[in-house]
This record gives C-alpha cells, structure tokens and sequence, in this order.
C-alpha cells in the first residue's frame, strides 16, 4: 500500500496534467482528458532537470495525444522539488570544476548517476504499484519505461528488476555501471546514441547496446554531438511504444 | 537526349504502375492517380532481385501513397527482364558454391556488385534525365535515392556523382570499395544494418556509416540475421524521405 497523493490539477490542450507525491516523493502523471483505461509510460529525467522539463512534458505530450496512454515521472533524489544534501552538493561541484577544466565528465556523472540510481529505483518501484491502482491504469495493463542519459542510468537498473515494464527506451550512457543490469533485460528496446558525442565514445555507446539481452532491439545514431539528439528520436519512440503497448481501450 | 518509351500502364488501389525501357533497359515508374507535379525518389534492388520485387513495390507503395511521390526502378544488369551474361552466369555459380560450402560469401559479392554498379551507375544518370523531361516530375523537384544491399552498392557511387539526389537511404553493404564513393557524399543519409549479420561483420557495417561524410546522417542497427531488417525500417525511411523531399504539390 503506497500513499499516493494528489496536489494538484490542470488540463490543457486536452491533457490532464495531476501533481503528485508517492510515499513523499513529487511527480506527474500526464493523461488524455476523459481518458478510460490505457497502457501507461514511465519516464525517468536526465541529469539537472526536472520531472517538468520540456524533454519529459513534450514526450508525454506525444504519447498522450498519438497514442491515448498514461504518462508519469518523478523528481529524482537532488533534483527539481527535492533539496539536494551535502553528497549532491559535492558531486555537483565536481561535475562542474571538471567541465571547466576540460577534464572527461564521465567517471563523475557514472558515479553520481549510479548513486541516485539506488534510490531512485525503489520509488519507481513504489510509483508503479501505487499508480496500478488507479482504476484508468489497473494491474494488467501494459506498462513502458522512457529514459536517456540519467534516466537510463535510472531506467536499466529499474526494468531489469521490474518484470512489469514491457519494452522500453534508452540512450546516451556509458556501459560501465549499467552493462550488467542490461544483460538481465530481454523486452524489447530502442536504444539512441550520438556519433560524434564528445563525452560518451562510441565503443562505450556501442558496448551498452550490446550488453542488453533483448532478442528485439533497436539502435539509432545520429549525427551529432551530446546534447544534438534530433527531435524525431521521439516521434520514433513513440511508435515503438505504439508497437509494443498497443492502444488505448478508448482511443 | 534519353529515349524513354512507356510500355505498358495499369492502375490499382490508387497507384499507377507504368512499364518502360530507357536506351533500352527496362524500368517501373509508380505514381499517385491523378499525379501532379511531385518529388521523385529513385530505387535500386537487392541482388538476385528485379525491379517489381515486392521490396521494391512495398516501398513504392508506401511512397505514393503516403507522401504522394513518384518512384522509380530500373533492372540491374543480368537481373529481372535483362540476360545474363557468361560473366554473370559466373559470378553466381561461384556465390552458390561459397554458399554451399559455407565459405564467406562477401569477397564474391563485393566484386560481383562492383561489377554491375560499373554498368547501373550511367543506367541511373540515363533515367533520371528522361524522367525529368516528364511534366509530372520536371527538372526543379527534389529527387532522392533508396536501395539497400546491391541497391547500396549501386546507390552510393551514383550518388556521389548526382548533385540531383538531395537524400538517400542506404544499408547493408560491406565497405571494401564504397568508402571512398560515401567519403564525397554530403546530403543526409539514413543506413541500416543488422546486429547479427552474418554475412557483413558489425565493423564492417559501422565502416561504411562513419565514411560518409554527410553533416546529418542516421543509423538504425537492429538486431537479427542479414535477411531479418524488420519492416518498420521502410516506414522510417518514407519519413525520411517526407523530411527532407517535402510534400508533393498536390498532397
């Protein structure tokens, strides 16, 4: 039994938009206005943002609008609503004396990454047992997981112990931490990285695709750098889930 | 001056499937019923393969009705309608006996496709002037090029060598002489390969996509054998194509 608890309510453009917390922890949770019973999406933010940002709130309007499902998110520990403590503090500084420095971010954002990972893990675990719940997503709906750079850090630990999430997104990671959580997966995936990113290699990119046990998976590079991952990526992404949650009872 | 003579024209389900031959090589031309003026995307086949394939129609297909262009595809030298020569013949019975004898098929196809794209390429030039003298595509309309496999092999030296092409698709080929052609490409590509290619090793794959030297260049990696491109990657494509041809004038 998880407390979740609605604090807030707005809809636009035909989504509902409806805060929330679960055992205290705030998120969102997207939904078609008048929506019955629909696959649900979860998603996990990347680093430095927020369960609100752009990135989160476009990709659930997408899948929302085109495909009639569920879609929510929380603030991860340090992030957005939530204070961050001394540990988040200093690997924040970190982070940004090697970014001045020219220094590779990666061994900082690996560690860091997978220090929130761990808790934030268990309260996506506790997001999905409170939001099967609710009557409009229930217990036997398809579930998806939607998560890149820090959310997949988040997301390949999370669906390889969650026999709930059906098929989910990933990208944008180094293979370190990770890889073995992804040799555990064997639902569907759809996995991006960029060709000329400067922080994370291609031999790592690559590695971590390899490493998932998925007989389906799907890799898209693009041209670019880290932060240039195109905007299509998303159309795709919703179809896969298109593909592998079905539609909407409704829609 | 090309000499292009329509030979035969029936129309199904909306599409109009007009038979010809320039200088004498036959080719298929699909177009939208009642078709204005549209972007014109031109197709090469898969080896052992000819031109009404159902690859080659199934694309086609999706083209004209979804985006409302014209399409077209000629039979490679040896393949479809055309003879085959002592040469061809040749060239075959050695596939079948690597085959057979489960050596590595590559050295053979890679010389063999070098071969034929030898004689496709000025077929390809030949084409497309004559179809720009039709009214419906005209000299000023985007064009844009798809083949994989042999329709890689055929399409990436054409392509380097036809400013008129202004987006392709490509996938599936070994390297070993289509590098140095992909090293003068620049418009933006899309390219498949499959994780578990049995014929064409992951480097190899990889080899091809990083010489191209096009600014925007996507990959789609999915996993299984060489035969095994699932058919959302034709889906892919035709937005592809949609992004960067535009709509036809009439659509």
């Amino acid at each position: 039994m998880n407390s979740l608890i609605f604090t807030a309510e707005s809809t636009a453009h035909g989504i509902v938009e409806r805060d929330f917390t679960v055992d205290g922890v705030p998120g969102v949770l997207w939904s078609p206005e008048g929506a019955g019973r629909a696959p649900l999406v979860l998603q996990a933010h990347g680093g430095g943002n927020h369960k609100k940002h752009p990135a989160m709130s476009g990709r659930a309007a997408l899948l929302v609008r085109d495909c009639g499902y569920h879609v929510a998110v929380l603030d991860t520990p340090g992030h957005g609503d939530r204070p961050r403590t001394e540990h988040d503090e200093r690997e924040v500084e970190a982070l940004f004396a090697a970014r001045a420095a020219g220094e590779p971010e990666g061994p900082i954002v690996v560690r860091y990454n997978d220090h929130l990972a761990k808790l934030a893990v268990p309260e996506y675990h506790a997001l999905l047992d409170a939001l099967q719940e609710l009557p409009e997503i229930g217990t036997d709906g398809p579930v998806g997981f939607w998560g890149n750079n820090m959310g997949t850090a988040i997301g390949v630990p999370f669906v390889a112990a969650e026999p709930r999430i059906r098929a989910a997104v990933f990208g944008q990671h180094w293979p370190d931490v990770l890889a073995a959580h992804a040799a555990r997966i064997t639902v569907p995936i759809e996995f991006a990285l960029q060709w000329d990113d400067e922080h994370i290699s291609r031999e790592e990119g690559l590695a971590l695709f390899d490493a998932f046990a998925s007989a389906e998976k799907s890799l898209h590079v693009n041209s670019g750098r880290h932060k240039e991952l195109p905007r299509f990526e998303a159309e795709s992404a919703v179809r896969f889930f298109a593909r592998h949650l079905g539609g909407a009872a409704g829609a």
